[in-house]
Parts: structure tokens; sequence; C-alpha cells
């Protein structure tokens, strides 16, 4: 049970809801999330929900029966919008790109990359500073220091920044550089770092785990709206299967089944989802047809030369290729 | 490596080419099918392929390293066609419409099957008449009677008819009855029915393994068509993985890399794909400009009454909407 | 629910059974094996098995709710012993060897192979004359020529001959010179040859699939128990998953939950399961402490020139070691 | 590559091989741990070890090919001893029991569980204070307060304390109170925390990702070794795959397979490998025969009682008689 409190609540009117339902045995979990002040019921016992729904100082009340609450669709119907400023958003049902490569390099990468996407109208470029690496021995990201340049840089050309941070002690350091905080496949479970994102007024992008369910991404997500943040995105980029032809299994099935279960944004990542450059065209535009509200994928300057990921990283001008196909796919599926 | 050889070839030029073969240590099978006759070098010693080429009685020669042959791209770059008759094509790069029941259930179900596909152009009817099923005490279907009856039905109608062969002893009584047999997901790699359909002059729909490789899936392919018969089409219908939001996960991957690697068509099943029947449009878009060049899907007239998979088949009116779409979809793909 | 019936049961107490039972909303499924005379209600409705358990005719009722029925151990509570004659049997709760090559390849292999097991007290050999091949360009066996030769050296030393049967023609044909049909991790759904190998009057073990669940390898088993044959053994030999560092994944808990669930006797095979041969051991002895009723592994007298799976193929002495180290475990297991 | 170098190193003879591991191409990462000061050269020429070998400053040089390097057994044959003090180790070869409850409830659960552990002689308690949970509406331990009471309770009852750390700035306050740190199965590739572990002097036992693969536990390893701390365990907990019938799909050819590959001692998890109550034993027995040098397993003294994982708890008379019979397949094992 989602019980949504009137922001003008008294102190009483608040104790005699909690102690309602506690009387109908559910336990309840304050939240106070950027745009709301709710109490979570959690508990089996079936009631009638007009014995609660008619007290003071309340303004909404949903049964939601899924085990994850203020992601579900039982509880917000209409479409959520993530609104980054400048006019840039990310929303159910419309479309976003975000590209950039898989490692900010330098400034000459990044000035390369901030023209390429102005000339093709993208708003938000993704790029990692803080890279998680399976061995201890590869290069690990350019840090803080790099994520400072790009930030300038970006500002000046009124693009948006997303990304990757890995622990809880970088949040605060990145707090003011990043427009969107992206929390990697290997950290989709790392609760602490989804317990401080939850207080953070910055919008989140939450990747699948390597091999996470559907449900796990959701309740992912809980952590951090119930933590008190509701600008949340969630990503499906592939997961691990026996098949070794691809890098991951692009696993489209998820998204009409995420976008029927809860009113976030969801967005497609072809290049890690598939991993094969050549391919990766081809998987983007099935995932707006799957119904994703965006896309991320990987592009460089120069592939072959890119620090890592370069095997599954567009140039230029296969990126400019695949923006201008992704529009128009956009826009069959809207007519349709 | 792969030697095509001339129709009007004498036997001592056949003689002479296989000696060359063997001398560079590659063991020959002779292939030879309704289109071509070849012979097969298995080998991995590295020669100078114009060695061989010169040699009289030889009509194409490549080398393939690939351990699938015959159905590799390397071999044969163009797109195979497979013509069913009357007009009715599956083609590399084109789109096909496959639809119908699971299971066929009687005379009114076809009937109303029949009319349903001609109102919207489909020329292809699916239905099942011999069902794997997992239990002993389920529905096994009609049987030989039940496809005789469906061929009267559809001949008279200009439809043509793909259903699954289960064994090799059906696959005489059903010959005369049917214009593709399907290969079920449990008998991709049952190597002896592969055996006898190589020698069957009617087109081939392999299914991919329930947790089947792509190569494996090629393997199975290049069976049937060193067999004899080079009607064939694959079938990508969702693997085996832990996700349990879905029946099974769509690998929407395997088609571009199938396509890459083969010269023969690759439809989609959406219906097993995902398994969920207010999903399968999605996933069915999603596969087109993933460049399936075709889809088959369950429909029926009334999928809460369907003998099986009801809860993953359309009704006509979702039926008719989405070929709408897919033409629409597969019309931009073309385009773009 | 399971009814037996009595062998001296008349027609009319017959049809009054299947009556009632149809009166309780249940469909009967009549079974006839070697051993006993079976009706199968398949049903969901709630009654009281007092209704029918009175009637003339019946020697025992079982409600038995699994999909699975005559193998569930809800049915049979007392293990179960497969007789192979000449005193050698297969029995839940006992140990058995069974090992031999990959293939057949001959005279002087199958006559060094008896030597061994007979050397070892080893009563059962394995081996393959019908190989599946995922390629069709690879060794698929000597066939029943090689089986032939084979049965006529294993008779005369009081050998029991275990080997794959791959399709329904080859059943009759190897009728009389097998002791144990083997149906592989690849045919475990094809259930037209479980339905064949249900009227046979010999042993059938049956792997688990490549991916196949383990209540699917019961529902595997009900078909030829259902089909007649009651001589069953189950076989664990590693599933399907996204680990490539051993060739498939045993998984041993499988043993422990097939144990609880079917009174059918369960063995295990290393040699696939890890598929590594220096790892064979291993896995074989944890096997026995998960409680498998017996091993099946392959060995070769010259494991680096066999034709197939010689890497996971134990010489004599590794094989001599092994026979020795299983017997030890089992000893202990059956003392704690 | 992987250069041991002397105590008395100098800074020019330390410059000097630096020189020289950089003219072959490789680059070097200098490791300073505990127990030794390291180069470890990445790169893939090939080279004489001859060159370097001579140098001065060097007490030991290795070609290590793996990705990983300090934790393989190509650099390190002697099996590693973990000491816990007071003559308490876990060791390569050996066998240690671990168990208590999933989550530590409260003064009386600490100690009727210190007790089961002294009447059994087991010196190693399990337990969480702080849980990783799906959903944030879930029990989260009781916090570094509930670790302060079971560390006063078990340091005077002579028990070691092994328990899950969550995050980085968890470290610090938990440092003091705990002699094993254990990284839970969601945490793997948390690099961050494994990072931070490396500079800690507290054995650190790493569990294997849900969905982890045995290269991946290594290089995970390889993180907290090159960052200092060689006092590292692994443990194998099952891993996720399609089956359902158990929690996870424990993986026993993991075990020999990391002994083969890396000279840390590696423990086995039966309770989270397949969470099944009443089979906990029947793997915990089987991973001892596969070669583990420990088991972990979750004991109650009320399971149907416990906060969390009560289906996969033993009670203490169960817990007794694993560790007799336990403490049985040990020394078969050793005299095999």
């Amino acid at each position: 049970m989602i019980v949504q409190l009137q922001k003008d609540i008294t102190a009483e009117q608040r104790t005699e809801i909690i102690d309602k339902i506690n009387q109908l045995k559910y336990k309840t979990n304050p939240v106070k999330t950027q745009k709301g002040d709710y109490l979570i019921g959690i508990g089996k016992a079936e009631f009638d929900i007009r014995e609660i729904g008619h007290m003071e100082g309340i303004s909404d009340i949903h049964i939601v029966s899924d085990s994850y609450k203020l992601v579900s669709k039982k509880w917000k119907v209409r479409p959520t919008s993530i609104d980054l400023g400048d006019g840039v958003t990310i929303e159910s049902g419309k479309f976003a790109i975000m590209t950039g490569p898989c490692s900010i390099e330098g400034e000459d990468q990044i000035c390369q990359t901030i023209d390429h996407l102005k000339e093709n109208g993208v708003k938000i470029m993704r790029g990692g500073v803080y890279k998680p690496r399976s061995s201890p021995y590869s290069f690990r990201g350019l840090g803080i220091e790099g994520l400072k340049q790009w930030h300038d840089a970006a500002k000046e050309a009124g693009i948006k920044i997303i990304t990757e941070v890995m622990q809880v002690s970088q949040i605060e350091e990145m707090h003011d550089y990043v427009d969107i905080f992206q929390v990697g496949a290997r950290n989709t479970q790392n609760f602490n770092l989804l317990d401080e994102l939850g207080k953070v007024d910055k919008a989140v992008m939450i990747k699948r785990g390597i091999s996470g369910s559907i449900d796990e991404l959701l309740y992912s997500a809980e952590y951090v709206f119930s933590g008190g943040n509701e600008k949340l995105i969630l990503c499906e980029r592939g997961i691990r299967t026996y098949e070794t032809a691809s890098r991951n299994t692009m696993d489209l099935n998820a998204i009409p089944i995420l976008k029927e279960k809860t009113h976030l944004p969801v967005v497609a990542d072809p290049s890690h989802g598939i991993g094969i450059r050549h391919h990766v065209e081809a998987i983007a535009l099935a995932s707006i047809m799957a119904g994703a509200d965006g896309v991320i994928y990987e592009s460089h300057h120069v592939p072959e030369r890119a620090y890592s990921d370069g095997q599954q990283t567009l140039n230029f001008q296969e990126s400019k290729d695949l923006i201008r196909k992704m529009t128009e796919v956009y826009n069959l599926r809207e007519r349709l």
C-alpha cells in the first residue's frame, strides 16, 4: 500500500494514519522524496481501502501488491519525465539519444565528440571517468580531473553529461559536474550506493545487472526512489547467457515488460547489448520498435584507437547515420 | 573448402579432383543436392586455391573455414530465395508473414483462420498436427487426418502450409500435404530427422534449439543442406535463460549475426520469443528492424479457447493490426 | 491420481472405476506396463480418495499432484531396482559403475576395454555406435555392425552393454544386442523415441537435456513409463550455462532433488559434467557423496587417440584408481 | 610476469629493473603487500626470462600468462594458509568449518550459537550485521552495534568472526571486530571495495558473483592481493541458471578448477548453493569430495524463526550431524 500525504499534514494526523495502518497488520515505512511525502505499508492482509482513504491528511492511496511500490505503474499511471534543465528531458513515451565514448580520454576527444553531438542535435553525452575493469592492471579512467575538464567543455556547448559513479565517496566530488549519475551493471545491487543516490537531487540511470532479473532492476530503482530521488531512468544493456557469438544477450523482451510495470523511462544500450560494432545499428533500431524511450550507445572519432570498448564503438559517420535512422524509426512508431 | 562440380563432369575428372584434395590432407565429402554437385573438403592445412581451381570439371571453388560450409555466406554471397510455388516465396532481404494457431483443432478453426489470412493477404499458414508436449498426458495434436483436412481447405484458398514434423516416420505420410516442414526447438539436434529432411524436395524451417547456440543452428542447417536439400529457412524463437518474466528470452542479436553468417533466410517467432500475448507486437516489430526476413506468430479466432499456447496467441483483430504495422515497419526498413 | 488395478479385474469393474473417476471431472489415461495395469487420472478438482478406494478391482490408489505421476516417489516409496540379468542391477540406494569409450572403434579397443572392466569388477560397459555430432562431417560411429561385434565379445565376458539409441528405427535392429538403451541429452525431449522405448522390454537410461530442467527429465521418464516400460534410470550430465571454464556445469543439486522426487535410480556422468580429464575424479567422488546411485564415465586404453571426447576420457590406470576410490567413498556414505 | 624484489633492494636497482622490463615492452605495476614487494609486468611480447632473472635485487621471477598474476598457482606453487590467530587457520589442502546464522539477531541467538560451536569444536562463526536485500523494505541487519555485541561474546569464547562488509565506509568501523571480511556475491566486482580491502590487515573471503565466471573471481582476488592483502579466501556459492528447482546452481566444477589455478584456499557454501535445508548436507559432503578447503553454512537454534534464509538453515542437531559427517568425509579424502 502507498499512502501519499498532504503537504500540510499535521503531526497528529500522521500519527493517526500510521496507527491505522499498523492495526491492519501492515508495517509502515516513511518515504520523503523531492516531490512527495509517502507512507509505504508492507503487509499481506486484505483490507478495505476505504477504511484508510477517508482519513484527514491523505492526498492519494493505492494498493500495490508488487514488492516494488513507488516505481510501479500501479501507483503512478502517468509516464515520468526527467527534466535535466535547459529543455533537455528523458521521458516515458518520447525518445532521447545519448552517445559518446566508453572512456573520456582527454581534451581533443572531448571537443571532437561535443562537435559531433552538436552537429547532430544530440543533447546528452556519455563517457566514463571511473571505469570498472575486471583486471586491476587495466586503464581505470581519468577520474575527477577528467570529469571537470569534460564538464567545462560540455556546459559551454549546452550538452548534458551522463557518467558512471562507482562508489559512495565519489558522489559528492562528482555532484556538481554531472547531470545523470549512471549506476553500472556491476553495481545494480550495490545497495549502499543506491541509498546514497536517493539523497541526491540529480537524475540517476540504473543499468540492469549482468545477470539481473527485471524485478531486481525495479527493486534497485525502488531503493533510490524510496531514498528520496524520483528522477530515475532504467537501462536494458544485455544479460549474460551461454551464447558466445555476442558479448551479451540483448533482452528486448525487457523493454515492453518494464514499460508495463513501471512509469519510469526505459532506455536501451545496444553497444553493450550486442558488443559488435557493425551490428549496433540493427539492435538500436529494434530497441526503438520494442518501445525504448531512448538509446545510449558508444561513439568515438577513431574507434580503433579508443582506450576501451573499441570493438563496439561507432565512428562519427556511422553515428550520424544511426541518429538519422533512429529518428525515422521513432517517428514511424509514433504514427503506427 | 567447397568445390562445386560441373554438371557434365566425367568420372575421371572427378577422381582426379578427389585425389588432388586428398593430397592436400583434406578429407572429401561428396554432397549432391537438388541444385548442385559438390565436394566438401575437411582439413586444416593451408594451400593455394589455384592448385585446384584450374582443374577440369570444376565450376566454382571457395575456401570456407567455418565448420558449416554450404550454408555459409562465404560460399554463397547472394541471398537465398525459397520458392513455395504459386508466387509465394521466402527470401533473404524480403519479408514473409506466417500465422495461424498453435494446434490445428478442426474444420471450423481451419476455415476461420484461412479467411483471416485471405482478408489480410497472408499466404502461409502455421499450425501443429503433431505437438511435442512435456507431459505424456497432454493433447498431442490431430495427427495426419487433421493435416489432410487442413491441406484440402488451404489448397483451395491458395494458402501454403508450414507444420512441425517430429520424427522420421512422419515425413513420408506428411509429404504431400505440407509446403514447409518445421523442425521444432526440441529437434534442432535430432540429426537423423535432419538427415532425412535432406532427401526431401520441400522447404524446411529449422528453429533454434531451446538453448541452442547460433553456430549449432547453422550446423543443423548444414545437415539438411549436405543431405541434399537447399530449401532452408532458419528461425529465432527465444532461448532459455534465468529470466522468468518472459517465457523465453528472444535473442534478437541472433538475427543480424545469422544474416552475416549465412545466405539463408532468417525469420523470427515473437510468440514463443516472449510468450505474452500483449507484448508479441512489440517484439514482432523489433524483429523486423533487427533484419528478420519474416515473422511467424500464433493467432486464433478465440485465443482464450485455444487447445494450447492461448496466453501468447493474438486474436484476429490484433493479428490484422500487427500485419498492417509490420508492413509499414518493413517498408521503412527498405527505405532507410 | 494413480489407480493400480488388480490383475484379475473384470471389464465391468474397470468401466465402473473409469466412470467414477470421470464423474470427479478427471480424465483417465490407461497405462499398462510390464509390471502393472494403471489408470492415471488427470484433473484438478479436490475429492475424497475413499470415494474410489473402496471399489472392486483396485489394488492401490494414491493422489499424486505432480505433473509426472508414475515416476513420482509419492506413488512408489520403495526404491526401484533395475535387473539386467546375471545378477547385475542398478538400484536406488546402491552403487553401479559403467565405463568405456565415447565411441566404439573396433575389436582391439573392445577387447582391451572388456579386460579392463573384468580386472576391476565392473559389469556394465558404455560406448557409442551411433554418435550425435554437431557437424555432419564428423565421425558418426560404427553403427549396427560395430554393436554386434561388441555384443559378441561382451556377452562372452558377462558384461552388460549401455549404448545410445538416436531414433525410433534403430530400436528394433539394436534390441537384441543392448542391455540398456541410452537416450542422449539432445533427445531427452524426443517424445516419439520415448514413446517407442516405452514398448521395449529393456532398461532405458535418460540423460538430462542440454539445458533441461529437473522436472522436464521427470516428464520424459513419465513418457517411457506410461508407455509401458518401468525399467528406467535417470542421468545428470551437466547443463549449459555461461561458464566456459568447464564443458558443462555439473548440477549436483539435481541428485538429491531427483532422489527426493522419484523412486528411480539416478546416476552421474562426470565426464560430460566437467569435460576435463584430470578433474573427472573429483566430480565423480562428489557425485557419490551427493547421493548418486551410480557413475558412468569415459575410459579408453589410449585417450589421446580416441575418436571422440579424448579430452575428458581416463586411461585405464586412472580408471582403476577411480574405481577403488569410488568404492571407498560409497562405503563411507553407507556408514555415515 | 611477476618479479619479487629483495627486501633490501636499493632505489637504483629497482629503477634498473623497471627500465629493463619496460624495454621488453612490458608495463610495470608496483605491488607492495604485507608480505612482499613485487613488480607486475603486463605485456605480450616473448622474451628470455634470463635477461631479467640475473639482475641485482630480484629474489624470484616467473612468467605468468594468466590475466590474474599473484593469485595464480603459476606464481606460487605452495598452498596458502590464512592465519586467524590463536591457532585458527584456513588452509589450502586442509579443512575449515564456519557456521552460524544468516543474520545476527541479538544476544540470546549469539550465545546459543557460540555454545553450539564450542560443543562441536568449530572455531569460526558466520553471521550478517549488514544484509544486502533486494527490497529496501526488508530487514537490513543490526549494524555495527550488533557486531560489537557479537564480538565481545565471540572473543571470550575464542571464536573467530566472519561477516559481510558492503561498502568502503564500513571497513574502518568494522575493522576491530572482525576476523574475516566477507565480500558478498553482489559485491564481487565492487572494485572500490576490493581496492580498500587490499589495504587492510585482516583476512578477506570473496564470494563468487551471482553469475560470475571463475576467471572473474580470480581477477577480483587479484584486486585485493595487488592492493596489498595476501590473506585471501575464495568461496563457491552457486550461480544463477535457468533451473528453478534449487535457489542457485552449485557449481562444484569450480572447486577443482579453482584449486588448479590458484594457491588460495577455496571454500564451499552449500546453504546458498542449493538453498533447500534438507539437501544442504548432501551438497556439503559433495563439496568436500570435490576438494573444498572448507565449508560455510547457515545454522540457527530455531531456523523457522530466523529473520532471513530460514528455508536453507540447519538447526543445531542437523548441524552437529553434519559436522561429524564432514569430518569423516574429509578424513577419507585425506586417505584416498
